[in-house]
């Protein structure tokens, strides 16, 4: 059996009752580590579950799949840890699909996302359009495809989630034109850095889809303890310091009254 | 403190270690119970906490908020109990604003939804419009207002999750003419008489929003051991049984590679 079980947003006492009963089961644990973060340690899980946990970045869960079903085989069971929900924000299809190939059983254990988490701001689910990813800029790679996909939704009056980009574990070419295997220390983008790259294409493109002056809402941390919350003009939105990652931002829509009297508590 | 906890969605054990610590703390504990049902009666959820539990129906959510927030003044600590995420599919917005308004702290645990739940059947929820809510039509109110959203949805590619109307403690009008107050049993809108009513209102509006030959998703009782998920157009779907309520529709936009993938172990 391979357990694939969401741990929610904030620390160790996230996962559910389900949860920890199926990992208890488990010879063998993974905890996804490569597309978003726990508020905690990984030590604190493995002394919650008193239990070993591996750590399975990007190229362990891609390349490796098979040593990991290897242990949800033969009456044995596996599990597989995923911050906030397993099939929201981060879809584990490929891992789920070659476990069914290979004739393994699969239990989802849901929890908490931070697709969900984000209705805290008052702007309700229910009027989000698609959800849109932003990269990390290069000096010759900027990407603007999400600029339509921003623009359909506010056409339509709906709000658009911006997820921010990770990168963790990228080469270091300047270590490895010197002959070092060497990785770059994580870097997560913030609310500033996703608002300046937004008005960067907004006045490439200029079609108005959104302004420095629409209304947006930054986020930090949802679902733990300090989770920081702050409305405003795209443009207010830029100078506001949002603290450690994760950070994601929405782009409004039409707002109703009662969005609206949530959201009032949020105004810079 | 009022904790506003989800209770995810299958039975007593998908509460987080975080929401059932919570509960112990509380004197008072109400479970939301109009607009979701668990999966187990509440006896199994007070004899897990070890607490008494007062059902709160949407009369006493809406009337009785002043009694609710009491339990949670002067030191005291009140949970609101609310099946899936307290902030996604039903939103306590309400409650929360009647809460600060009164100078009390309010804390939100999150849980799985619903609104997140839907990505097993494969389609992923980066790619969803806007939500729609299905109502039970009656001989003189078939109301289509959901159906520009589905269009608009669906020109621009995405997907759309309709949640199906649920009817609890409606009033038995024809016992009442005898002079006796009762409510009806309640009800639960099948996918099979969502399905009905969308062609209904596809053939009044004949804007080809879809037809009975669109993809659609039919799911129910997500997220519990016994989750049933269906693909196949929407005039496939009027025909199966889904057993046991809840039912969801998922009315497909355009399908990508990878969602295809996942989505064919759920074909008809």
């Amino acid at each position: 059996m391979l357990y694939i079980i969401g741990l929610g947003l904030g620390d160790e006492n996230d996962i559910t009752l389900r949860g920890l009963q199926a990992v208890k089961e488990c010879q063998k644990i993974y905890l996804e580590y490569y597309t978003s973060l726990l508020g905690v340690d990984p030590t604190k899980l493995s002394d919650l579950y008193d239990r070993e946990i591996t750590i399975a970045d990007r190229d362990s869960v891609e390349l490796e799949a098979d040593e990991i079903l290897k242990h949800a085989k033969d009456g044995n069971s596996a599990a597989f840890l995923v911050v906030g929900d397993p099939l929201c924000a981060t879809t584990h299809t490929d891992l789920i699909l070659r476990a069914k190939e290979q004739n393994i059983n699969v239990q989802v254990i849901h929890n908490a996302s931070v697709m969900g988490a984000v209705a805290s701001c008052g702007l309700q689910l229910y009027n989000y359009g698609q959800t849109i990813s932003i990269p990390f800029f290069t000096a010759n790679w900027k990407p603007d495809s999400f600029y339509d996909k921003i623009k359909y939704n506010r056409n339509g009056g709906m709000h658009t989630l911006c997820l921010l980009d990770i990168k963790v574990k990228e080469p270091d070419y300047e270590a490895l034109s010197l002959g070092k295997k060497r990785t770059l220390p994580p870097r997560f983008m913030t609310v500033n850095q996703a608002v300046e790259q937004l008005l960067y294409i907004e006045e490439q493109r200029n079609e108005r889809a959104y302004t420095s002056d629409s209304l947006c809402v930054g986020l930090a941390r949802l679902g733990r303890s300090d989770q920081k919350i702050v409305a405003g003009t795209l443009g207010q939105l830029q100078s506001i310091d949002f603290g450690a990652p994760l950070h994601s931002l929405i782009i409004a829509g039409d707002v109703h009254v009662v969005e609206k009297e949530m959201l009032a508590q949020y105004y810079i």
